[in-house]
């Protein structure tokens, strides 16, 4: 039931196979035997080339999972040939041993496709805490390798391969002018993801240096995934890679780069919000009229961050007193006594007092977008993508380790 | 059910009566008539001198409901002869006519006591938005002036008259040598309440100038309700008023009266936390081995709001890694190969790893006490108080203004 409801919600774009629709990528996905569900737990994205070119951004948090060491190391020169990834294990908070185990999955998957360990990044999802089983995963190395595909189906198969708790497979597609930009990702945010650590990985067959895919992972991630907030938590596992093999001969410019690297990530961020951990609700807030862009995305995470806020989302009620009591805490310029806030376009609130009408709003629909207004006059603007906090997000997340 | 469940965990104080404990006070509560539950919505605490000494904490929201601006402008000369209280609603975001009703509640509670109307104080809680019922809380007045007593029972009906969400009524007393504190209170925190407002009057006996009283309430609330992080809210009319009288004609230290005033608070904190929208566990934070105190409460307040974390504590999940995740947030320093952390005293994690028996740990009793250590040898600590959160959180915070 929960899962009819979702699909409504997502917007499933796999029919061009995500990471596999740009020329020169292969893909697979496998059941290991990491989870005990018995669902789809590896998945190993191969760069065919001819360019092994590759950028990320990572997890901020200071405490950084394994995966996120050695994959930082590896992709420390801007090339990578591969990235194996596997979900229903972080490999985090498992010191030293967690970091060998890690070095030890890229050497067999090195080995396996005859190119240098330090060409393989690590990704991982799951429990903290619990140390990889090797024996299973090093197993699943060769089957990742066997299967690998360059067709549509393998670039799904991989992405369902590193779902946790997410319900369906995240893809997208990009077309530039002469080149393609695919991506998977899984979770729910990266600055703020839920237990469900964000992983990300984008290809391309456009020839672009490392630097410029960085600066493109980068600009990209700040306004799609870091601007999905929905829990406030931020996992130690966090990572997004992008790989480009010049497979096209197309050179774009950055910013044509930009812009098609920006609509993949724009497709997934989207598709995770919409497939957040017990949502029934999507929720955009956007604040103006406070100091700048800067204060308007400091105001609009208070607001998006609110359980109190995200509870009325929940339950569909236009109670406007919950954004006032949460923008009033941020610190930012406003003027206290004349904040306007909005739901679905109706002006709720006026002059920081309710419009007549206000609780009569119908917030039954499944997108609510919230507009405030701070009241300097200050026209620049941000908006965070955020859920609600229903019943089912508190049942997932009461009784994930045991 | 829930009821039952809840008297298990609260520390009823209310045989002495709480407000009315020291000598020279009298209260009331009634039933107005603002709520549609028919339960008692007005209160009334009247200091009968011969000293007429106030001074209060308010809330640092920066949207301030009404009677928060006229109490601050009343209290001014550290000088009250009363505090009119009502529930069912907050009075707040409700413009200059919201000012203009708060006044005139003061006007005919001034009136009755035969006192100026800047001897009045007013706090109000309950959904944001809406105008005062004024012709139902102004005939309230006379009814709550005609059952003034001085009795225990007086003081609970007033502690009973100020409840929102809240199950039980929240009283504390605390006798210092020669004179007596008393305190009653609602809501669950001062700078991060939940979405009810957080109340609290305090009377006492003692001889003290208003910047004595101000220093022991401000020193009390700062490491008690200041530490009482339900869901990281702060209301728009969190409100702490202090009373004194010097009717037991002691005129305490400063050290001896910031003792009885910490005991009171520290009280009334501690049965909010109980009391808190949906609790099924009190949880403790502390942290230590950071830059100091200072760090160690930041890191506290972010482990403590962590949705994550708080879901594994309603599911008696020793889910150790939801600690890790969050406190990796805290902009404190830290040694990130070297964190501790224990739950009710058994080390779950060392060195920013799990121990064997990790998960093993039991935590299905109501109280649970959480201990981190971030590794630099600091010892300096603080603690906060938080809950987890339930299916009963989301439910009573889905429907509040509907």
């Amino acid at each position: 039931m929960m899962k009819e409801e979702k699909e409504g919600l997502v917007n499933v774009a796999g029919d061009e196979g995500g990471v596999c629709a740009p020329q020169g990528f292969a893909a697979s996905g496998v059941i290991a035997g990491i989870k005990v569900s018995g669902n789809p737990d590896m998945a190993l994205i191969v760069n065919q080339g001819p360019e092994k070119t590759a950028a990320a951004v990572f997890t901020t948090n200071r405490v950084q999972a394994a995966p996120v060491t050695v994959s930082k190391k590896h992709i420390a020169d801007g090339k990578l040939s591969a990235v194996v990834l596997n979900s229903g294990n972080a490999n985090a908070c498992n010191g030293q041993p967690g970091i060998a185990d890690a070095l030890e999955v890229c050497q067999k998957v090195a080995d396996g496709l005859g190119v240098d360990v330090t060409e393989i990044g690590a990704c991982s999802t799951g429990l903290i805490g619990d140390r990889l089983p090797m024996d299973i995963v090093l197993a699943g190395v060769p089957k990742l390798i066997e299967k690998l595909g360059a067709d549509a189906a393998a670039g799904t198969a991989a992405a369902e391969a590193i779902l946790t708790t997410d319900l369906v497979a995240k893809q997208a597609v990009a077309h530039g002018d002469g080149f393609t930009v695919g991506a998977m990702g899984k979770g729910v945010g990266m600055i703020s993801p839920s237990m469900a650590t964000m992983l990300g990985v984008i290809t391309t067959d456009a020839s672009v240096s490392a630097e410029m895919a960085h600066e493109a992972i980068a600009k990209a991630s700040e306004v799609t995934f870091n601007r999905l907030d929905i829990d406030g938590s931020t996992s130690t596992n966090d990572t997004v890679i992008i790989l480009a093999n010049g497979a096209s001969g197309v050179k774009p410019s950055q910013e044509e780069l930009d812009q098609a690297v920006l609509s993949v990530c724009d497709s997934i961020a989207r598709q995770m919000q919409s497939d957040a951990e017990g949502v029934t609700k999507r929720v955009s807030v956007t604040v103006r009229g406070t100091g700048g862009a800067e204060d308007a995305l400091v105001a609009a995470r208070i607001i998006g961050r609110d359980n109190l806020f995200k509870c009325a989302m929940f339950g569909s009620d236009p109670n406007w007193g919950r954004v006032l009591a949460a923008v009033g805490t941020a610190p930012v310029d406003m003027d206290p006594e004349h904040i306007t806030v909005s739901f679905n376009g109706h002006v709720v609130c006026r002059d920081t007092g309710g419009t007549p009408d206000a609780r009569e709003v119908d917030l039954s629909g499944k997108d609510i977008a919230v507009e405030v207004d701070l009241g300097t006059g200050n026209p620049e603007e941000a908006t965070i993508r955020t859920t609600d906090l229903s019943h089912d997000y508190v049942h997932i997340n009461s009784a994930y380790s045991s």
